[in-house]
């Protein structure tokens, strides 16, 4: 590892990468901190092209490059903690920032999914739960997690954070359309399974030996018609308090844990 | 209700509760937005002394006093956009923000609890878990919710807000020393139960007949040798994929979920 100097226009390029827009033109995205970027090398998808990290912080990278030989390959380059400022998105830099390519695993198309328990995420607009939901279908080994179009970002740095680093070892897709989502269900022999809010029945009536999807709605309005439509049996997590409703995250985390339970 | 405006010092007064030192001096809180204020108008703990509006938002107001006619008997106050800034702890402030008292409802010594199943936290230090925590234990009437020594202050406007109202709904206790919960558990019979990354039994080994204290430890530190030195029983959420670690406050919610299934 020999670090370089980074210059102003790379920063520049760097710190556009902010924006979704511009994640989505060049098709990188950031991951900060060494805990993330433990989790990138050791992901299967989204390898990491540069590391950019504050001098004091250089030791710390040449530990983990004795680790991860991968690491010794990716071009680095050496900061001041000004110039980490500018190109992190947190209000206190982990002296470490890694600029990492969106990249699937081996292309499959929908048709070929396998796994026999599947999320789809209907305009999750949080990028805290998004990046929860993706730590706990982590967790579960729940892949690919579909999502619907008008979710947050699955690359913004919120969401990349909340995941704890899943986000390197869950496969995301995104803008599934309801229509694609019908077609795959019936064509694969695919349970749909609403999660509402209220009036349906307990998770452990979701029957176990099949494929089953899990819909989940957005924060405020919960799922669409047309999406409830697709459904053939409806969950709700039992309420035995005075709680008036539950996270979008910890719903699903609760369902994940039953289905597996 | 008849809005008066808000003096430059009592502005700042109010302002100074975002400081818990002054939350602690003054027993007082703020809550923000339509959302909480209705929460805390149908909350049994911490009531609402003063209500400050923005304006606009005044119709919103009247329509939430036809409902809850303990609101016609709250001082409010009518405040510009730019004074509502000022108070609001928010980014984007919500149009309302309340002035509540820190005030449990009937005294009850802990030799009294009476609860199946309680919640100890140690040191849980980030806002967004205790206030998410504390949502999911109103869900499931888990109450009250013990806070050992060093954790997130309940009363820091972001977990009042991650709490979603919750709370105005479950009982805190705060500053509870382990030499406290030992002798609670042992006078009252529960056995304790410590949450651990690996290596304790599934949830599902929880016995359920008798009243349990369940313990969950620091965000990376998890719980203490003295308070896993408590435990008669230690249990982990079983991991099927790849993920690294698990949320505390989902680990709570798939707990919780268990125990209630």
């Amino acid at each position: 590892m020999k670090p370089e100097n980074l210059s102003k226009n790379r920063e520049r390029d760097i710190r556009r990468l902010h924006q979704k827009k511009n994640r989505d033109r060049e098709n990188l995205f950031l991951a900060e901190g060494f805990h993330l970027l433990e989790e990138a090398l050791q992901g299967i998808f989204h390898p990491v092209l540069e590391v950019f990290v504050e001098e004091t912080a250089l030791p710390r990278l040449e530990i983990l490059a004795k680790r991860f030989s991968r690491l010794r390959t990716v071009p680095s380059y050496v900061l001041s903690p000004r110039q980490l400022e500018k190109i992190s998105t947190e209000e206190t830099p982990q002296g470490v920032v890694c600029l990492c390519e969106k990249k699937r695993g081996p292309e499959k198309g929908l048709n070929e999914a396998s796994a026999p328990w599947l999320l789809y995420l209907e305009e999750l607009s949080d990028p805290g739960n998004l990046g929860t939901l993706l730590r706990t279908a982590a967790w579960f080994g729940t892949s690919p997690v579909l999502l619907g179009p008008h979710c947050a970002d699955p690359f913004n740095p919120k969401v990349v954070r909340a995941s704890a680093g899943a986000i390197f070892h869950v496969e995301i897709r995104e803008e599934i359309e309801p229509d694609v989502l019908r077609e795959l269900a019936s064509r694969e022999g695919y349970a749909v399974v609403a999660t509402v809010p209220k009036g349906g029945l307990p998770p452990k009536a979701i029957g176990k030996g099949g494929r089953n999807v899990i819909l989940l709605g957005n924060e405020s309005r919960g799922l669409s018609k047309e999406l409830l439509g697709l459904a053939s049996q409806r969950v709700t997590i039992p309420r035995r308090g005075r709680g008036e409703s539950l996270n979008v995250a910890l719903s699903a985390a609760m369902l994940l844990y039953e289905v597996f339970r």
